[in-house]
Parts: C-alpha cells; structure tokens; sequence
C-alpha cells in the first residue's frame, strides 16, 4: 500500500531479443559434445546464457541439450550460422534446432463452453508473460465470442459433434493453414481429434486433461476421483496423440481435497489447477524447452 | 476432449440459498453452549449443515463457534428467530452474528495500476465462485475503466497522492455510503490509508501484500527478498488495521524461487501468489467464516 | 543457536488425558442430533473441547459427528455414560463409539525389508508424537530385528511365501490374540494377505501403497511411473480390504520429479512420501478422527 | 503387498564412483568459457555428465558452473588433470574446486537436547541417501550418546555454556582437527559460535533455523510465529557467518498451520519442517552442489 516507485532493476533479457538464440540438440552420447557446440558457438560470436543437458544413461545413451546464446547481429548472421551448422550436425548425427525468441509462436486456442483455461491464458498473455500471438480462437460454442473478438482476436464458430467431424477438421485445417498457425492449444476443447488432424500438429497439439494421469484415464474423471475418495486431484497438460489420454506430459499438478467436497467442489477446485498446469506448459512450449523423446518430455527449467 | 454430458450431481446446497443462515457466536467458554446453540436452532426448526468451533483454552478461555444451518421458510422467521435469539445470547454473554447467504454481501475493490488481483478476482465473479455484488471499482488511475466497465460495473477515477489524501478519502467514503459498500478489498492499491478511513470499516477492508508477513515488511519485499536470497516468496492476506502490514492475517501462500530469479521474475511469479490469497481470503469472508480475535484470525474451513 | 530457555506454554490439553473423552456417530441426519448430543454431554458435566461434524446431503443423508470433551472424574463416571448413551442411541438409530486417549492403543508393526516406514513410526513413538503402544514388530525379514529390539519392543520372525500363506497367517493371528492388538499397521509389508486375515481386522489395518492410487495399482508401481513420464510420484495410505489396493484412502501426498530421475531416484524419493503418509494416517486412526464409510473415509481434522 | 522380485535397473551411476569428477568454476562472464572447460575435459578423456550453469547478468557479470564428468581411470590421471588446469585457470582469472565422489567428506554433526535433525541425518546416512562419512557427534548433552554409539560413531560430551564458550571451542577445535572433519552440521545445536571458531569452517557450517527466514529471526519462533497469527511456519537451513541467522540460505520449507495449533503444535511440526530441510541442504552441500557468492548461494541442481 505505498505508491514509493521502486528502482526498476535493469532487466536486460528482454531488452535484447533480437540477438537472442536457442539451439536445441539431440544426439546419440559421446564424449567431446558440449566441446564441439560450445566452440561452435564461440566462433561465431555468441555467449551462452543458458545450457541445460540431459544424458539418458552417462555411459551408453541420447544426449540432449538446450544452449540458449547471445549474439551481437545475429540477426543478419542466423542464416549463415545455421547453414554452418549442417555440417557439425551431419559429423555428429545430430537432431536440432535452431529458435528465435524474436520470432513470436503462433498459436490458435480451441475451446468448448468452460472458459477458465481460455481466460487464464487470455490473461498472461495480456500480462507479457506469453510470448506468443495468439492468431486465432476457435469454438464450438459462442460462448467465447465477446471476451476474444474484445481483444482484437479473430473468433470462429465451427459447431462439432461425431457425424461431422470430417468436415469440422478440414474447415479447422483450413484455418490453421490460413492463420499460419505453430502451435495449437486445446483449453477444454471436448472434442475428439482424429488420427489424420493430429498427424498435422506432431507435438504440436498441447491439451489439458482433468485429472491426475493415468488416474481416471477418460471421461468423467472429477466424478469417478469422488467416487474412489481420493484425497487429492489433479490435472495434466500433455501433447497431443493417437493415443487418448496417452500423449508425452508435460506438466502435472495437484490441490487437496476431503470428504466434504462434492462433484461439484472438485470441478471448481480443478478448475484452477486445469489453468495453472496449462499455462505452465504453454510457457514452457513457447520457450523451446520441452524435447519429446518416444513417450516423454524432457522439460529444460 | 469428450462431449459426452456429464450427468449433473444433484447441488441441494445451491438450490435453497433462501432457507440457509450462519451464526457466529464468542463467548466465554463454559460447559453447556453446544447444546445451548443447537437447541435454539432445533426449537426454531433449523436443522444444522456445518458446525466448526475453536476453544482457545479448554479449561479457562474463549469460545467460537460457526453454524451453518437451514430451515424451511427461513426468511419469514428470521426476524423472530433473531429477536428470540436476543435473551439467549445475554443469558451467556454471547457476541454475535446472523448472516444469510440470499443477501449477498456488497463489495467495493480499489485497485491501481496494477490489474492481476482485480482480473483474478472479476473472473472468479463471473465464473459464480465469489458470492458477492460487486458494486463499484475505484482506481487511482484510469487502466481498469475498459475492462471495468465492460461488465457492467461502475468505475471512478480518483487521483490520489499524499497531498490530497483527505479529500480523496471523503470523496471514497462518500462513494463508499452511495454504494452501500460492505466490504472493500485492495486488490493492490498502493496508497497509504488513514487512520480515519480505517475506523469506517473495521475488520471489513481485506488487503493484498506482496511478501511473506512478518518477512520482508513495509516497501520494496521482491527487491529485499531478491538481496536476501531467500528461496521461497510469498504474499499475504490481512485485514487492514492501523499498524501497516501488522493487521490479522487470513491467508498465506508461497512459491519456490532459486538463484536464477531476477526481480523481474519475482515479481511475476509473486503476482500468481498474490491473486490466489486474496481471492481465498475473499471467499472466506463472504462466507462468513472468519472472526477477528486480537491481532489473529480465526478461519472456519 | 541458542540456548535460552524458552517459557513454556501451559499446555493444559495433555496434562488431563485421563479426563478426556470422544464420541464418534453415525445415523440419519434429521434435525436435533446435536442438540441431543451436545445436552447428553452436558447433562453429564462434561464440556465439548473439539466437534466436527458432516452431512453427506443436507437434505437427505447421513450425519457423521466426532466430539472430543472433557469431564471432570470421567474415568469414575465413564461406565455409566456409556450406559445412560445406550438409550439415546436407541431412540436415534445412531451407530457409535466412546473412545479415551488415555487407552492408549496397542499397536503391532508388519514390515519387510524395507526398514523407511518403520523407522518413521518408531521415531515418531519415541518423540511422543504417536499415542500407541507398539507392542509387538513382525516381520518375513530379520533386518529389523536390532533396532526393534534396541527399544525394547518384542521382534517375531515369521518367514513368508506363497505356499505357508495358511500356516503363517495362524501364526500372526495367534500373535495378535497374544499381544491383545488393537491396529496392525503394514510398514512396507510385501505379502498379499488373504481374506480370512483380513476378515479378523475389519478397517484395523492400515498399508502404504507405494503409488498414487488409484494410478499404478498393483506391483511396479515406481517403475511404471517412470514409463510413464509422470511428473509427480506419490504414496497413499489406505485400509486393507479384499480389493488389493482399493481399500478406502485415508490420505496421498506427491513429490515432483522430472526427466532426470530414474527408478532408483523415484524409489529414493518415494520413500520420503511414504513414510509421512503413512505416519499421518497412523496419527489419525489413533486419535480416533477417521469414519469408514462405504469405500470412502471421512478424516475429521 | 507383493514380493515379486522388481527387475533392478542397472544403476551406472553409482558403480563407477571412482570415475567421477566434478568442476566447479566462478570467472568474470565473456564468450568461450563453456568452451574452453568442455574442451579442455574432452582433451582429458573426459565426459560431461551433467553440466549447470548460472550467469548474474548475461551481458556484464560472473558466471558459474558446475560440471559433473565420468573419465576412465581418472584416479590415475586426476592429479595430472588438476595440474594442468592451473594454466587454463589462470588464463582466464577462474576460481574453480575440482572434487570426486569417491573421496567422501567427513562430517561433524553438533547436537543439543532435540535429536529430530540428528536422527533424521542418521537414517538417511544408514539409508546410503547421505554420501559421508559421519566421523564424529558432539553434543552438550548426554542425551543422544546411546543412539550414536549404537551405530559405531564416536560422541564426545562437552557441557557448555557462555561462561566457558572459549575452552569449549578449543576442545571442539581440537577434536575437528582430530576427526578431519570438512563439513560440520549443526542439527539443532543451541549455542553461539563465535566468530573466531566460524572462522576455522568458513561455508563449511550448516545451520538449521526454526523459522521462514528472515521473518522471526532471534530467538523464539515458534511463540512468535503463534502470536502473530501467521498461516504458515517454516524453518531454514544456512551456511554460517558472524551475523547471526543472516548467513546465506540453502533450503527453506513451510507447513500449513491454522488457529487451533498452539505454540505446541507449531513446535512439533516445525521439527518435520527441520529435518527435512537441513538433510537437504547437507545432501547439496556434499553433492557440491552450491557455491556461495556473497551472501546467497547458487544451487545447482
């Protein structure tokens, strides 16, 4: 309760996007590794700020490392840093990728008739705390509609059940196309995706599902969590794959509950662990820190 | 991601708002006040939901109790049962105090630039999980209006710096009376309140503060948290009084932070601290679940 | 660091365990079960300390009541309570239980290899913090047997498999009769009990299940987890019925791990939750606060 | 409840202890560090385990990291490694600690009448969680002397208090020298240090102090945590200076409390709080872990 202006510390991170990189890598283990990238970096005029690797198994495994790195002009020496690159990566059989935190992610948001995910998103996004543009909401309800277009977001309805699913995700490809669209985030989108729409988005697809995983895999998890008496919930944000429920996750978190909290206490609980782990992993997405690796994530803090 | 209707869990608890009353009762602890209590009620024919009740020494203390009742055509005999109740409470030399959940509570929230508190706390509002009207928003600045106003809720702009302290205050108290205002929460409002303003509303203004009381006291806690190297932040929930940051605290909460956490980033991960302590803190008085013993709180879960 | 003598709190609750008493219930809600109890109390001099009380459905339901209260000479007065309560019982269709913590209960300890759980429990008895006699540790492993012995408790060493099953159970049984065991606790005890024992202990033996349930039933339970790339492990303590693992959970905890951690990590860290979930179970069970309800337990805190 | 053999999964990591190093390093922050130490440990034959690092302000500040390596044979050539170093060193103005986990550090473990934090240490010592040597307990009771000798530790009684603080420490002095101690813990040791003996350990004494620091610092935290009213308690583990409860914090944790626990109950839960707060910091400290840069520290995990 004092109005006294506190000394802004000199945040230079985000003064200096422009010059900032990420390279993410992915290697069968070996010796010499971190050696080759970091001189690698180091001859091209970039410091790393930031490195975090992970070595599946130290003495016979994958290797994975995220370097985020500053460089003055990197902007006009990006193109011919990673055209260099290719031939570090061949030598070392190397998977890779390079990321510009410059270069905003697209993301679209479906969503159904709950809208506490899409507000808490909606909100740190506001807030600058989601480096994205969010370029497209679409639903299967109205509901949404002036809360979205209010803030100068593109809204669609596309109405969806079983018999049109065809037709609904071609006219939602169409649109993802049109929207130039990276990453699409489910928050509470109760619809199926088939096989052929998530091929589309390989671990591009971030949904949140309301329970504690692989607790009450499916439908109706608050309801069978009160029929077991469980004594916490849960939810967690996932990829996205063919598997229901199944796909590499991301984040989980949990709230306390006891005997008294009905069905209906455990979904309003839920509700706002459902937005934090979402916005958690969104973030995380959004930052290049999530490699997926068969059925997991390794998640670079 | 499923659209299968869930079959709705019969609310009882909601349906009957009408017939609900809460009964908060301190008085000297002595044997007997239980049955004293519920057999009032059972005479009036009100039946008891919840009871929760705190004797601050068994043996030679105080006494506290929260009941939560309902009874058929419980507002035609309010009235009767509160008068009936009179001779009762001066036989036992009870404080005390009926509430009913049908005459929702009117809250007035002061906010200044920054909107995290104000955000969390409207769409907890919207979303029907804060029993309460907001009536008014007032700001030192004009950042809300929009948002505000929006949805439905008038807003008044009333600069404020320590020169014009007391005239801003008349013109909030004034504001204040025409609104009808019950409870005021500081959604972050960094203006010092005087003494005076304080004493119209006792135990009735709910303040945020962005540290984890007693830690870190007065101006500036993420900057001096920051200096300190502490690895947890947290923030704080307090009814204001006229000892800065010394009122009864409500609610507390903390996040782990490490060594890589500038300010900048204290500060935003303090911001998810302090909208979820004050929206609970929120919640608990609108329940009526709080009373004010002292300097502490007593909290009826 | 220092070594001033703090002035002690009079803390007058443990000085008078022998005038202490509680009082579980359970019948149909209508209106007027507090005030008969809270006037049954009353009547006997004796004045209610702590209540806590549940309706599963206000309108149409069960009520659930635990009182703690303190009488003068109840020891004296217990025997006749009891009796007068029989009536009062009768009239109301109450199921109920007087319990004295100056009984202390008689515990009996089951354990394996795995010394965690058991020396937790151990630790917390020698503290004071575990109002119980453990009058008896059995075990298919002689591991534990110094530090049981050590302190003074009787060890039995009873080797187990498959095959004995039948003879082994006797033998426990035969034990328990022996040293009058009121709650068996299974302290990481890794053989599946059958039916029949079970049948002996009716909501008397608490397990700790080395996972969230209901994620990971079964055996494995780390292993699978990790397979699974969650991001939080826990532990959960339930009572042992016929369902393996299905019992009702008296309370979970979690931790979080991350990509890092492998069996052996979890493992590690599974242990942490496992031991303070199941001491806190144990802590609750003793202090008569749990209510066993269908599959589900009310905890009154 | 099952005796099934679980499949051990091959642990590498602990079976080739005497393969292992790891580098810790602080220089001013420029271009090519990560470089030049990566190389230089590949040049050894050396793999890079696990690598964290920390810059204070990426474009003008210090930087630190700390390397985790596995080389064959490297208790042969790690003499010859450190030797070499020295020049890279240099060159580039670097403070570094090269240590192995195969030298295990031996620890000193002070201790007043409480023993929750000894005992706690002790069981995750005989656990293999605590990679130390416990070489000695002090104390200034006999209190804990069964206990220890039990496990074959030496404990030596040396009665103190402010008169005799000068020869008490002498003695301590001397007996640290005796033992070789490296780390000393204090585990609820409730004396003044005096600069002088701090002096001989500096970053080499952990504390564990019973409050959320630096709220309640001094003396009775717990009573005045109480009558404050706070929601949460909490206890710290530091390394220790001459400023008393103001060295730089390691590890902190809090715990939930309510108005109904009294000074008590605060107590008895803080002690779940110490422990496993202080087991912690010991755990990173002997991981080398943390470095201490004024007067915070980085903890690498």
């Amino acid at each position: 309760m004092d109005d006294v202006q506190v000394k802004q510390v000199l945040n230079t991170h985000h003064n200096t996007l422009e010059n900032r990189g990420r390279l993410l890598v992915k290697c069968v283990d070996k010796p010499g590794i971190v050696s080759v990238l970091s001189t690698f970096l180091y001859e091209h005029e970039c410091n790393i700020i930031e490195s975090s690797q992970y070595s599946s198994n130290p003495e016979n495994g994958m290797f994975f490392i995220r370097i985020a790195y500053h460089g003055d002009n990197l902007v006009a020496k990006a193109a011919k840093m990673e055209k260099d690159f290719e031939e570090v990566a061949h030598t070392h059989g190397m998977e890779y990728k390079f990321s510009y935190p410059a270069q905003r992610i697209r993301s679209a948001i479906f969503v159904s008739q709950e809208p506490h995910c899409l507000i808490e998103l909606l909100w740190e996004w506001q807030n600058g705390d989601l480096d994205t543009d969010i370029v497209v909401v679409i639903s299967n309800h109205e509901t949404a509609r002036p809360m979205v277009e209010s803030l100068g977001i593109p809204f669609h309805y596309i109405p969806a059940n079983k018999e049109i699913r065809k037709q609904v995700e071609e006219e939602q490809i169409r649109l993802m196309e049109q929207y130039e669209v990276d990453l699409l985030i489910l928050a509470r989108y109760m619809q199926i995706l088939t096989p052929d729409f998530v091929a589309h988005f390989e671990n591009r697809i971030i949904n949140i599902h309301h329970s504690f995983l692989p607790a009450f895999i499916g439908a109706g998890p608050y309801e069978r969590a009160y029929e077991r008496g469980v004594k916490l919930i849960g939810a967690t944000s996932h990829y996205v794959t063919n598997n229901l429920d199944e796909g590499p996750i991301i984040e989980q978190d949990v709230e306390r509950v006891d005997h008294r909290d009905d069905v209906t206490d455990l979904k309003k609980l839920g509700r706002q662990i459902e937005r934090r782990v979402l916005a958690r992993a969104v973030k995380w997405h959004l930052e290049n820190r999530i490699i997926v690796e068969g059925n997991k994530t390794i998640v670079f803090h």
